[in-house]
């Protein structure tokens, strides 16, 4: 919906190329699909490469299924994310390619291969229990194209084994670092780069974690600059906010 | 204190051409300067050319003086971020040069020119209430030498005034959102663009705003992906963060 | 129990029609049935012909029967708002009638016909996930009265959604607009219309969305003006407050 | 920017009538005029007779100045909310006719005569000290056209005082209840009347108050059906959303 | 422990009644039996005829026996508080009088009679949902002596069923609310008496009522004054509190 | 406004002993004069021997001179709490024995004396910094007519203190605790005793204390049965309390 | 890592006694062992004598087994938390000497003897119901070499029970207070000695305890001096507090 | 108050080396002076060598001067914590040897000479911002006697700071570490050391540091065990739990 398109599309009016209802109906039907329940949205994969996405969380099994049905016409590769197994049952059943990880509880729809980036997203956690939410992170990432290295359990109650690693921090371009419990890791990792670094908090934790909240807040208020913080737990949002600098990495390659 | 320096110190203690004594003492001195109230950090800024920087709050003239001073050994720009006017005032004593930004209380010692960037910053702030913190982002960015441009009080109030501009949004590699209150307006400019978006929430508003918190849980939950916040009425952290990722992608260009 | 009512029964008693003991009786008794653990208010609904609620959560499965008995007495239609499957087992046994939202797990009991009004109350919502709520505000919407329209899945992260649909905003006299996440549609949609906006936060999202918490905020400190929020996920009471709205409008219709 | 004006452009645009550059600055420049640091708009008054309205927190008196010189051009009614002293002698030097409510920190530039509604709105209050936001609501109603009465003083802690002013109550189209401390005065005012109640708590109060947090969770919470909330001490949006009710009260009216 | 006792303690040491480790030793083992995990507190119920009491959440079913073994040695009467159904089944095997009333989750062993108070406690609930809390109380405060009366679902939302019954508000000494959702309950009951009146705020209600902080803060900020308040669900806190009273009451009277 | 009062007037307006006009009148002007902005209730006080009472916080100056004006028309004691020095200096212009309790800002207008009750309140606190709290509440309950005695400083990190004034505890009827920091020491009293306890948070402490919070959570979480709270500096209220439960006790005495 | 290691290492390299790429890899691989999702520390327990630890929430039992045996290897003592129990059914497999505390959850595995330490930790607890986190302080502290002692069931509301345990108290050179509720006993027993009190506050209560919040803000703000507070239900981190205080008395005393 | 010395006065009860009334008045009068607004404990500091200690926020100027002349009768150093410039004006003219340490706020009056012990504490600090607070720790324990080192400025956004100091950690017995913002310094020092680390937090932030919360929730969730926290910038506290673990290991090197 952006200017240069209304244009064009006010030029062919002018022109008499285009009818003004069809130019109406045009802009109101091209960029999604009604399906009632929900508008799936075939527009914005088509624009940049990236897959269509789907949050299953609070949706039913044939409200998913209606939308990745309506989805798998436009030959995307689509992202199904918090999907527990039942769903991946379901929806393996009208596309058998369909790949579950268990542990994030990511479906990924592959129907078209992915060209790997030239730059690279590393993912640091802090420990094992942070695991899901960076798997979260890495199969999001590698579903949008970026190219990903890991370094995991490096919590900074250990700090030889973060230290013991860093040329994978130098060597990556984008660097996101999931951590729950008190969170310290980031501004850690934050304070020893000049680059980009995504922070997720994790819900890991007990007590005065607050289901993740001391974590968010840490990273919120690091003393390390240039962090930019995403929401509890969301590993796909950091890899999607990861994906899109990649994105403007490239572009700047060619 | 990457690998790569240890063992090139460590070769260099093999091959005799440094003692052991000097060897510690170079790991030692290298990259600070200790004043007992502060350490000097004049390592990072020659690096990467962003300028050495301080944060004024809770420190006494006296110390903002010594620091100061001691940086401008290094011959780097400087930037002081939460400076009152008597701050600049005292500054200005020992560096004429000195600039002060008042509305965002920022000074800048601008000792060696700045190169602009070719990618591009776009700051976007909700209303005329908060441009202080958008001016900290604007001031911050330049001095990392990225180059600018705003579009302020396009809040979700008025849509259309957002809509008229979308074109400001196309032509920027990374967009800084400033806005208070509810903080929508993160949220919308993140639905239209794919590229990254760091969200600044403001402490403009009154009642259950509880100063900058509304904004802040908004901005952290929203829908739109690719979206990283900062802390509230964090300009500088924003602007930080948007440079070290125009960093990675004037890097990519040559 | 207004004043109104108050002087007519002093009149009649001054005069005689009415004895002492009959009035305060009157006064005490008129009002509702004294069940022991509840008192059900016959009242209300004789007055502006809504139907008769009950709010079924923390009661047991013998009140709720008990309530509804004592309601069926009086010929009005019935609202049970929060009712487990179970309740509708049970409650169909003493009124075949009675039908079961199971989406927005209401129970309705329609024993008079409703006449729908001229006016008309559009219900929004964000995402997929928020229709469980949307649905509990169409529902009540209906069960009161009011012509219903409803316009799904047009959060902000896709705002070319919402703007294809403003006739529909156009043609409402109020809106409810339901949204989880960070609820930055109320902000939107209040912006786009001058017409009374009524904001159902909802428990939909994760992390530091804290049930609700952070789309509450965000919709109590909206930038746009005109809107008015009931509780996380209260799609009855939005409905309510938009049908006592509608009743006014259709007061001066006539 | 609604969908009609769209397509009555296109219409213009396709009969030669208007050309494209115009066109698409036409659909630019309308709305609003951009100072640089605000983008006034000249657009929403128009449309319904609203005044048009400037939120003096947070800006600098030039600013405020500047932004209202620019609205007196438009000839409409202008309100200014928060507006300190130092703004109102300002404000009069440019605007002689300008009116400071001093309690309500409103500044009301009444350019036009303005057309009373049919519909009231009643403002009720708590207690003394909620007498300022309470006014807020009452100044912005009365400047938005709307028929105010009001009813203060009648906090929950003596009852008999509300009870002695039903009437008010049953002559009111809309209800804004005015409320600090515990603000149970909300659900005390909906359980007695069956039409649209906004509640505003207040600031007023100490210890768990919190700043009007107590009294905001009460009327969020309320168990009386049909109350909306607006942010704490929010008497201009209260107002505002009031009477946008009473715009639809009165098209029905006509 | 008090005063009095040591000082007799003292005299009969001083006149050589009781030796040095015999009072050392009295001192230790006269209030409480020490079971290991427990120590059983025999001393308070007889000085003031108040039963033993034993609160269960957390505790394993053999350290409940265990407990009430030891209590049953001293022919008090016992209140088990938060018992779940297999608690009482375990505890009927040894004590065949337990009586177990399960909507308030508290078992009473009654082994020697109760004599009434003249001096009553009132407890008022605003809805049938807080009915639980509410009897929590009942049982409690007659197990501690007191004479109850109760008057339920008279919540502020149909303010008439509470002003019908302003009688049973004259007649107690104490009055207890409880009342969940916004709490409001407590503030109309306090303007209405200047006896006291001990609030209980309940979990009942969704939403932004946090699980009972909503009414909590309503009731510890309420504009009545005269209002103590306990915890959440408290509703035995509130009966022991209220018996405190009424003993006071009482001793006066005699 | 009970039912005995109704019953008499309904009487005499069946005897004809009052005309209806007149009914209706003295049941609307009996219990207070409304001054506009305040309705100034005459009636509490008369009815108990309470005296009237004011809250001059956000009240200015003026208003508060005219309700204190009305309430000297009916020859009751007078207390203004949370008066400023500036209050004082403006009322005793008109009330010349107007008394000013500096610490616990406070104004007594005592114009005929009070009898003090046989029952006692002892107010305890927890440190120095709590004596203002404490004075509100012992100022405001001698005002109230109750005996009252203090035990200052004898907070728990110093528990020979407090166990060195048992007596004080044993005898008096009613005890109001006044602690700040942590406010550990309403628990250990209330288990002390088995009479009523009135625990007052205060604000007093730093840090994580946040204003009061900490001491009111723990107040309502005491595992110590039969405290009731007030609100956070609230030694006003606990007064209050305090005096309706002696007023309970000497009813019972006679 | 600490800087004499590096002295000697670099001593060797100079000398020839340790070539470069093996210096590196020492450095790189003598302090744990990577196993992908897991980095073991072999290193730490090596030092004090301390046991191996493991905290097994949000652990798959793959992982906590491959950790465990990886840990085997190096012959220390293991000491796993917050394992459930199918967590000790999977390791006794691989482990027959495990035991397993029910209570605490907690796992140890003995692999060679423990010299208790002359210093004695005291764990006090407030009621029955914090035993669980109490006993996950006295495994932990027995399994870390500490000599401990227990002092259960000792609450403020009783207050006699802590008074007559005071010689526990004296015997200890560390003590760890747990405590739920309000928390108060930590400041009681701060007040009663001058040494370390560890204090740890447990999620035991309802309400307005909110999970612990309430005791843990207690503890925080005690008035006691003195006191260190860890995580809401972590005995094991008081523990290990504890012991590493014995530690240091230990070293003194040889 | 321990059990030793009663029974020591219980010998001399029954020996009739003591009567009971001075007995009784021993126990009461030994410990402390009651001065009616403040108790002076003459006690805890003849004990262990601690000075005496007064908290001076909310006291008044004569409450301190009538405190610490009170004190000053036993010979014993004072110290006294949050005292402002005009309390030091004050206090000087009373004892003229009194100290301020401006920048901590603490006054020192140092009656008798301090022996050092051998045991040491290391206070490390955050940032420069942080110093006041640290200040407050240092001159705390110096005054309890403790010799103490200091590490500054070492926040973990330039790690290489800390890594570089590792030996003065290797030195202390006990690490006090001061830091505000996100507070992670105190896990990166906790995984470095197996010693006691005291964690305070401080207010130094803004924006969703809220005054210290988020720091002390860092803290508090640390994954490093082994750390105890006190108050948000309560440097008092950290010194004396510090001391009182010196004290422990002086004690065990006689």
């Amino acid at each position: 919906m952006n200017k240069k398109n209304i244009r064009i599309l006010l030029e062919k009016v002018k022109n008499g190329k285009i009818d003004i209802n069809k130019a109406t109906s045009t802009l109101k039907d091209l960029p999604y699909k009604d399906l009632g329940y929900a508008r799936v949205d075939n527009h914005r994969s088509i624009r940049n490469g990236f897959p269509e996405v789907i949050y299953c969380e609070d949706k039913s099994l044939d409200e998913i299924e209606g939308i990745i049905n309506e989805m798998l016409k436009h030959d995307n590769n689509i992202l199904a994310t918090r999907a527990k197994r039942k769903v991946y049952d379901r929806i393996k059943t009208i596309a058998p390619e369909t790949i579950y990880h268990q542990r994030s509880k990511i479906i990924f729809i592959k129907t078209h291969p992915i060209q790997e980036t030239e730059s690279k997203v590393l993912v640091v956690s802090g420990g094992t229990s942070d695991i899901a939410v960076a798997e979260e992170a890495v199969v999001t990432a590698r579903a949008l194209g970026s190219q990903v290295d890991t370094l995991y359990d490096v919590g900074v109650a250990g700090l030889h084994r973060l230290l013991d690693s860093l040329e994978k921090l130098d060597e990556a371009e984008v660097i996101i670092v999931v951590a729950g419990m008190e969170g310290a890791l980031a501004s850690v990792v934050g304070g020893l780069v000049d680059k980009p670094v995504i922070a997720v908090p994790t819900s890991v934790g007990y007590g005065a974690n607050f289901e993740g909240l001391s974590a968010l807040l840490t990273m919120i208020n690091s003393c390390a600059s240039g962090i930019g913080v995403v929401n509890i737990d969301n590993g796909f949002g950091a890899a999607h906010l990861a994906s899109t600098i990649i994105l403007q990495i490239e572009k700047a390659r060619t």
